[in-house]
């Protein structure tokens, strides 16, 4: 994307300016007694030497420690860019009108109470939104901490790890969705040496989300690396164009995100998953754009400097090199378990070392005692693995040298080929110093094994941003029309069909009889279903019966379904009975779409019938994609054994599944409607083809909150 | 177990003080030069307080820093308790035929190159044991880093950390197979203030293994808490047992345990399971002993504050209390992946503090922002939810308190309500002051919300080591008598079938038959097999026809398969072709027995047939279970969906097949030979009862070295 194509270009420079540079900053409900939280930011801001002007808002003052306070917004003669919101949750909506009259173009509102308190809070915060939008003053939080702009000296927040650390300049760049966990980050960070540039409490992202601040930070020069500490989505596909810009100038974008339980989804988010969980959809969206998504907190912090400079890695493959077995076994047993491949040296670096009197196995693990030359042959084989193209990554371990010489730890790193593929390091012992010293020489430095595993994993996992495929402009058309006609309607399972039909996507021959009476043309076997838009679920009504042999079972089956079924459903309206030729497949598939909440459409695929129950897994991704994206999706199930040709048994064609992936993931392309959700269950996988069996859409009428 | 009855007892006490407590310490090749590590062990013997005789073996040496030394043990005229030895390699044999001769009661071997280096080193290794056996030698290693008694001032070692670090005395007592990894444990434990009395390295275990240290490790009065760091298991059985002591003593027993994935597994031991992967076998060996698992390295040391002087909990219920909800739901979504329930608290904890003017709601998470009421608020709480019956563990979680004031984090747990159930403090930001503090009050502290979450989650699936059933005599008579005549036998699936009915596992109706031309007394459909002990693999050869219609039918099939398998298998030794009746089950079934090679006789039940690929999961126990433990192996497996009625559907025997779970388990009781493999794949579970259609059975001489 070209500066020129990019609409927010011009809005966020803006933005940007007015949150972390800003040149005036009013403090709305300041106080003068340094008991009070509210007299906390005024320190803050001197304390990290802000040099522009600070006006407290009191009306209770004129002055308050050395600065001229005014009675409100309204009275203050100069141009206002940025204000600090903390009177109480009452007064806010008034003082956001006064941020309109008074053209700040920027609000960060400190004060909780709105919608994270329900629904009355909500309607308070939407109304307050209204208006900054038609006044043209972007909103901060509410229930935020605040924003930081560490090399521009401007600490705009009420947080307590703010007032009393000193704050480093880096290259990090913070947002965060928890005010609480800001601090604690930064804090644990220092410690370890890194420093920071920006950092945003976002809060409940009323006006200004997640995504914008981090496509404000995309455009500071300071930040290398942005991290994102998230418990929801709010403004995913924003989120998305940002993280795809901060990939294409090379800033790695890092994301911890809640919610990867079903109990931490209900205390983070409300919304739970179906039969897609929240967190898979989560994790689509991260790798469809190029965000590395780490599963350990310090991992967060630590996976920065491991990453920084690289693009994603061809393939999964970690070498590691250990002065210690035990401490690097830790390691490599995690990996292992996260599915990276941990390589031993391939014969060429065994003969290369050789030649050096270097003797190492092809085991995975290079085990190197550090007595040996005093660190120099470690240093060696270190660089044959970085020289390497049969690896992705390097892991060194060192034990007790990390404690008793800190300083030899540094030189054996020096003496590195740092640069070539990331390299992490992961220390046994209590080594505070050499953690330290490795930060500071740029070398990623590990303090636990399973966060080490962690950042090099996630590394491994890294993808470039997926390219999603258009829709042929007549197949879209057809869509268009056919599902314009039906949008909103609740469906049975033919017209669901046939309205999939129109994607290519092969259905089992069936006929609609109203009665016994009617014969059909279908090949027998054959099973009979009720069709009723009013009955979802069909066999509970005794509305299925399968096996049905010839043409005198089905006469008899059929009219005792319709008089089971019109006693027991006498308010549904029932359109006939559905006969459908039997037909078996290698196995039984699901697949699914649907317009997830928090990031849009998805598509998935899993083990289907009764058999995903069985825990097969699933795959997940954002829709549309294209053939290529939808076979490695199929790749990712693990109860798809059966249709990769288990024991001599045939296997199912994959191709014609991955082209039925495709296909529903086109969904996302209609115009006309968004189709909430659309699901084929079972999808027949044969040796030869597909056939779907079953069908489900549900559509709506486009509105503008659709994402 | 009573003392008396105890047949360790003895020998225990002796190795125990000749272990940690020698009066005299002989170092076999020390030297007097100090840039060699050989001089390492007498500088740290003293460094830290030895009062007992020093005897310094060197034959070029009569004075080595002060200590008199002689050339060879022989010389020594005083008794020598233990013997450290640190000779190349080659000469440790003769040193050994020393000990003995100078009658050395322990001898710890540093020296490495032995059987960790393959073959060759483990005959020499055998070799040593065995003279060593002879003369009443024990010995520790060879391959290991030494021996700590901290409080008894005994520090026997060659490793860097313990010449640098000042010990310090506590209640912590760790063994661990890799020797480094000894010295990271104490250099981070102790930084938290967590002291040691005893730490043993234990190498190669070629005489004495882990378990019989855990087991001298429980006879000592200042160790609370054993930690192991393991590789693998050489002596579980023995483990076992002093686990199950120091169980009943209190004093809980933490593992951390390497190998959990395949390439763990590849590095950390050469075993490789089959379908029973050999990390599920090590956590229901841990599981039956009653010692507590972590899978997180900081866990190890965390933990034991956690669990010391408490007993498994009734449930799995953790509540928890938090200033700062972004750090709290980083546990809980941790604890919510690992199955721990996080519950809110009940309405009359929420009555009870209402009274006391403090509103909380009944969500999993209790927030309670820290400035309220200076932590007292705070406090009120943890002891509502300390004294209630409806949680068995807290996690109580603070955010920048902990680093602003540490001092006020241990007033507010003093405050506390300690001992009633553990409580685990994570604290979210860098706050190593505060865990310090937090320690020093034996409340148990954690720096990482995993390590916290691991620690939570191994306290809650601890559980009460496992009581195993005896056998009917009749039974055992019988399957002594049955196995004892066709030990080591191959077997085919009829003679399989016909032994396991012994154990009252019903079969499928079947009949042998020669040819086609023999009629069968069986209901059709039949399924028709070759029956050869030289076919395991009967599928492949075409020797499995199913769905045979009628008597025609099986004629022909039977004829076709015999001429055709007589042809492409003419080697092998064809019984005739069993014909069953075919029978369908709710689902198929696998059980499983074997004599796993590290801890012995294991029962496995999982999804079976093909449906196996699909990963439903399985359950592994040691045998023999009683028929309520196989119950709960059932409950285990989430692909037995289908069993506990799903969708309306019939449910599965569930009690048939916990019977043949708990009569496969009782193969380990067989005394006339070894059962080492058994299989019932599939069993088909009806809802009426269950039947096995196809089965193996491996069984061996038995020989002194069965487990």
């Amino acid at each position: 994307m070209t500066k020129n194509a990019d609409p927010f270009a011009a809005d966020r420079d803006q933005l940007g300016s007015a949150l972390f540079t800003p040149r005036s900053v009013a403090l709305v409900g300041a106080s003068a007694d340094p008991s009070k939280l509210a007299s906390r930011p005024q320190r803050v801001l001197r304390k990290h030497g802000f040099t522009g002007t600070i006006i407290p808002i009191n009306p209770a003052r004129t002055e308050i420690n050395g600065d001229r306070a005014y009675p409100s917004l309204a009275s203050v003669p100069e141009k206002i860019d940025h204000a600090f919101i903390m009177v109480p949750s009452a007064a806010v909506p008034g003082v956001i009108d006064d941020c309109v009259e008074a053209g700040v173009k920027v609000a960060t509102i400190f004060t909780a109470g709105f919608a994270e308190l329900g629904e009355a809070g909500r309607r308070v915060q939407d109304a307050m939104v209204e208006k900054a939008h038609q006044g043209g003053v972007r909103l901060i939080g509410p229930n935020c901490l605040g924003v930081v702009n560490v090399s521009g000296h401007t600490v705009l927040s009420a947080n307590a790890v703010l007032e009393s650390e000193t704050l480093h300049s880096g290259h990090l760049s913070l947002v965060s969705q928890s005010g609480s966990m800001m601090g604690a980050i930064v804090s644990r960070a220092q410690t370890r040496g890194l420093g920071f540039s920006k950092l945003v409490s976002v809060g409940n992202e009323c006006d200004v989300g997640v995504g914008e601040i981090v496509d404000c930070m995309v455009d500071d020069p300071a930040t290398r690396c942005i991290m994102l500490f998230l418990e929801t989505f709010r403004d995913a596909p924003r989120l998305g164009l940002a993280a795809r810009r901060a990939y294409a100038l090379g800033k790695p974008v890092i994301a911890f995100k809640l919610g990867r339980s079903a109990v931490g989804r209900q205390i983070a988010t409300t919304h739970t998953g179906a039969i897609v969980g929240a967190d898979d959809v989560a994790n689509a969206f991260f790798k469809d754009n190029g965000i590395i998504r780490v599963e350990t907190f310090e991992a967060l912090y630590e996976t920065a400097q491991l990453v920084n400079g690289f693009k994603p890695p061809k393939g999964k493959r970690v070498s590691v090199l250990t002065g210690t077995g035990g401490a690097a076994a830790m390691v490599v047993d995690r990996l292992g378990l996260t599915g990276i491949e941990v390589v031993g040296p391939t014969p060429k670096i065994m003969a290369d070392l050789a030649l050096q009197n270097i003797q190492v196995s092809d085991a995975p693990l290079i085990d190197m005692p550090m007595g040996r030359g005093e660190g120099k042959v470690y240093s060696t084989i270190i660089n044959a693995l970085m020289d390497s193209e049969h690896c992705d990554a390097v892991v060194a371990v060192q034990g007790s040298t990390a404690t008793q010489n800190p300083e030899s730890v540094r030189q054996r790193m020096l003496a590195a080929t740092l640069g070539a593929k990331p390299l992490a390091i992961f220390l046994a012992p209590q080594a505070d110093t050499a953690l330290r010293i490795l930060q500071d020489s740029n070398v990623a430095a590990f303090r636990t094994p399973e966060a080490c595993a962690d950042a090099v994993r996630a590394y491994c996992e890294w993808q470039v941003p997926t390219d999603h495929p258009g829709i042929d402009p007549q197949v879209l058309q057809s869509l268009n029309t056919t599902l314009q006609s039906i949008v909103g309607v609740p469906m049975h399972e033919q017209a669901a069909a046939s309205a999939l039909s129109v994607l290519g996507i092969p259905f089992a021959p069936s006929q609609v009889i109203a009665s016994g009476a009617e014969s059909v043309a279908l090949q027998f076997p054959v099973v009979a279903k009720i069709l009723s838009a009013d009955i979802p679920h069909k066999t509970e009504v005794g509305g299925v019966v399968l096996n049905i042999v010839d043409a005198i079972e089905l006469r008899t089956t059929v009219d005792a379904m319709l008089a089971r079924i019109t006693q027991s459903n006498p308010q549904a309206h029932i359109e006939g009975v559905l006969v459908q030729s039997m037909a078996r497949g290698i196995a039984e598939v699901i697949v699914g779409y649907r317009r997830d909440p928090d990031v849009g459409p998805v598509v998935m695929v899993g083990v289907g019938g009764v058999m995903a129950e069985l825990g097969g897994g699933h795959a997940v991704r954002l829709a549309p994609l294209t053939l290529a994206e939808a076979h490695k999706m199929i790749e990712e199930v693990p109860g798809f054994a059966l249709l990769r040709g288990y024991r001599n048994q045939p296997s199912g064609d994959l191709t014609a599944l991955a082209q039925v992936i495709h296909q529903m993931s086109l969904l996302a392309c209609v115009e006309t409607c968004v189709v909430t959700e659309a699901e084929i269950n079972p999808l027949l996988v044969k040796s030869d083809g597909v056939l779907a069996v079953d069908a489900l859409l549900v559509t709506a009428a486009l509105n503008k909150e659709t994402i």
